[in-house]
C-alpha cells in the first residue's frame, strides 16, 4: 500500500485515518455484524450515525438552531434547479458570475424565472472576484447567489457581497469547512461533499428554517422540495447512507484536530507555502489576482503549454497526482483541501523548484 | 469480526467477498495510491470502473445496444417525477397499484398530468398482483407503469401486464438482477441499487434509446432530463462514484457465480425453503397469495402481535437481524436478496421450527 499526493479538485483526498477506519469497519460496523452499506436507514445504528454527523457539523460550524441541516443527493448541479424552484417566489434573483459553476447555476435559474447578472469577472477569465459593495440589486429579487470558492479558477470571496438586505445563497462546495463562517449571514449554504468532506453523491445544505416552506414553484417534484427532506430529517427516502457515514468521520477528524479556527490557520499556512513560491518563481506564475486567491485551489502556469505538459507528466511520475488544470483554463492546478497534509505541499514546492532549476537555461 | 444474517429490506446484505475487496482497496485502489472515493470522476481509473460496470451489467442482463444504461442519483423517489417529466408527452399515463411504492409513483405523476389507475390490489392489502390481461388502457396514454416486485407486501409480477402496445416502465428495485428479464419488453427498467446491488445513493436506469429526447415537460431541471445523463455517459456532473464501484463488484460476483439463469435457480430454491416451511407451519403464515409470491421479500405473521414481537426479539438475539415487517403491514418479513446465502435461510427456518415448538402448547 503506497499513497500518492493527490491534488485532485474533486472527488479529492480524504484523511488517511478516516479511510483506515472505514476499511476496518467494512464487514462489521462496531459489532452490528454488518457494513454501514448493508444497514437499514431506519435502524438504530444508522440513526446514530446521521444524528452524530449532524450534531458534529453543528458544533464545527456553530450552526444556529434556526437553521436546518439536510443531507441531499444529486450534486450541486441539482441545487442549481432546487434553489429557484424553492426560493424564486417573485421569479427574479441576482447572480454573481465568478466562474463556470456560477454560470451553470445562472443558466439553470433562467428555466424558472428572471436571473439577473449582478456582476461578473468574465472579462478577465474569472481571475478575480468583482467588487460587490454596491450591486444593482432590486427590491423584487428573491435572493443573491454566489459561488463562494471557484474550484476551476482558484478565486474566493474574502468579503461577502452587500446583498442590500436580500437573502444570500452560497455554493461552498470547494471551501466548505476550510475555515469558520458566520452562518447567520446566509439564507442558505450548500456544498457537494466530494471536495472537502466525503465521497461524491451527498450534498449538505444548511438552510434558515423560515425559508423552508410548501410555497414552491408549481411542478416542483416532491424530492426537490427542501421541505420534504426537512420534515423527514433527510430520511424521506433512503439517503446516501455510506456517504453520510464518511462525512461524519471527517467531521470528527476536524473536531479532533482543533476545529475550523485551527483548520483555517493550517490551510492558510499551507497555501502560503505554495503562493510564496509562485510569487518569486521565474517559471511558474499564479493566475489569480492576489486579493482574490483561494486557499483551496491554486491554479498556475508556466506560460508555455509544452512545459506545462512536461511538468504535469514528471510530477505524476514523482507521485504528485492530478495537477493538470481544468480543460477550460489549462496549465496546472493544485487543490489543497483540508486532507492534503502540509508535507504534500512542501514536497510539491520542492519538486517545482527542482523542475524549474532543471528546465531553466 | 462476526457477521449476522441480515434480512433487511434495503439497504441490504452484500456479498462478503465484495465488502472484503472494498476494504482491501480502501487506501490504495490497485496501485493508484488513492481510494476510489478520492478519485476524479474524469480519471482513467474511474473511467475503467464505470465502463466495466456498464459492460458487465449489459452482459448479465443481455441488454440490447439500443438501450442506454444510466447511473443516476436521488433514489426511486426521484424517478417517480423524472418518468412523467420525460415521458408524459400526452400528459396521461396508466399506473397499476400494487403497493406503497406504486402508489407514491402514481401520486407524483399527478403533479405533471393525468395518472390513471389501471388496476389495484388495495382491496386485499396488496397481497396479490391483479389480473393485467385486459386493462383499460387508452390510446392517449404515454406509458404503463408498474412496480414489478413489491418490497413491503412481498408480491411479484410473474407475467408482465398486457400494455396493448404502450410502453412499459418498471421499478425493479427489489428484484433487479434476481433472475433474467427480457429487456426488450420494457421501455424503461430502473432500480435503486440498495436492495440487490450496492449502497444507497445510486439508481440504475435502462432506457430504450429512442425514448431519450429533449422533448420533456416545460420546467424540467437539466439534471432531471435523461438526455443530460445519456449524452454524458452518466458523467454530466460528479456521479456517486463509490456506489458505482461497489455495483461493479457485485456484477462481477454475479457473473462469476453463473449469471442470472443460475441466480434464478439459487433464489427460487432459497425462497422455496422458506415458503415450504410457511405452508406447513401451524404458527407462521405467509401473507401473499401463492401465485403472486416474491422470491426476494417474504412477509409472514403468526396472527398474534405479541407472539410476532417475541419472535422478532428472539430471532435478533440469535443473530437474525431485521425480520420485523414494514410498519404498514406488521408481522415479519424476511428479505432474501441475492447476497443472502442459502445457509441463512436454512438457519432461519431451523430457528422458526424451534420457536414454533417452544411456543406451542
Amino acid at each position: 500500500m503506497s499513497r500518492v499526493y493527490n491534488f485532485s479538485a474533486g472527488p479529492a483526498v480524504l484523511p488517511v485515518e478516516v479511510l483506515q477506519e472505514a476499511a476496518d469497519e467494512m464487514l462489521d460496523y462496531r459489532g452490528t455484524g454488518m457494513s454501514v452499506m448493508e444497514m437499514s436507514h431506519r435502524s438504530k445504528a444508522f440513526d446514530n450515525i446521521i444524528k452524530e454527523a449532524e450534531a458534529d457539523l453543528r458544533k464545527l460550524m456553530n450552526i444556529p438552531d434556526n437553521y436546518k441541516v439536510l443531507f441531499l443527493q444529486g450534486g450541486a448541479s441539482q441545487q442549481f434547479a432546487m434553489i429557484p424552484m424553492n426560493f424564486m417566489k417573485n421569479r427574479k434573483a441576482g447572480y454573481i458570475l465568478t466562474g463556470q459553476w456560477a454560470k451553470k447555476a445562472f443558466s439553470e435559474a433562467k428555466i424558472f424565472g428572471e436571473a439577473v447578472e449582478l456582476a461578473s469577472s468574465a472579462d478577465k477569465t474569472f481571475t478575480y472576484i468583482p467588487d460587490c459593495s454596491d450591486l444593482p440589486i432590486t427590491d423584487d429579487m428573491d435572493y443573491v447567489y454566489i459561488c463562494e470558492n471557484n474550484t476551476i479558477y482558484g478565486t474566493k470571496y474574502h468579503t461577502l457581497p452587500n446583498t442590500k438586505g436580500k437573502l444570500l445563497i452560497a455554493d461552498q462546495s470547494s471551501c466548505f469547512l476550510s475555515e469558520p463562517v458566520d452562518v447567520t449571514k446566509y439564507g442558505m449554504i450548500y456544498a457537494g461533499v466530494q471536495k472537502n468532506v466525503g465521497p461524491a453523491g451527498t450534498v449538505i445544505a444548511i438552510i434558515r428554517e423560515d425559508l423552508i416552506t410548501d410555497d414552491v414553484l408549481p411542478g416542483t417534484p416532491t424530492m426537490l422540495k427542501y421541505k420534504t427532506q426537512a420534515d423527514n430529517d433527510s430520511l424521506y427516502n433512503t439517503p446516501p447512507c455510506y456517504g453520510i457515514y464518511i462525512c461524519g468521520k471527517v467531521f470528527k477528524w476536524l473536531l479532533k484536530t482543533g476545529g475550523l479556527e485551527e483548520r483555517k490557520k493550517i490551510n492558510e499556512a499551507k497555501a502560503k507555502i505554495l503562493y510564496d513560491f509562485l510569487d518569486q518563481s521565474k517559471m511558474f506564475k499564479g493566475t489569480v489576482e492576489k486579493e482574490s486567491r483561494s486557499i483551496m485551489n491554486v491554479p498556475f502556469v508556466t506560460g508555455d503549454k509544452d512545459l506545462d505538459a512536461k511538468f504535469v507528466a514528471e510530477a505524476k511520475a514523482a507521485g504528485f497526482e492530478n495537477l493538470k488544470g481544468h480543460r477550460t483554463v489549462g496549465g496546472m492546478r493544485a487543490s489543497i483541501y483540508n486532507a492534503m497534509p502540509t508535507e504534500g505541499v512542501v514536497a510539491l514546492v520542492d519538486f517545482m523548484k527542482k523542475f524549474e532549476a532543471e528546465n531553466t537555461k
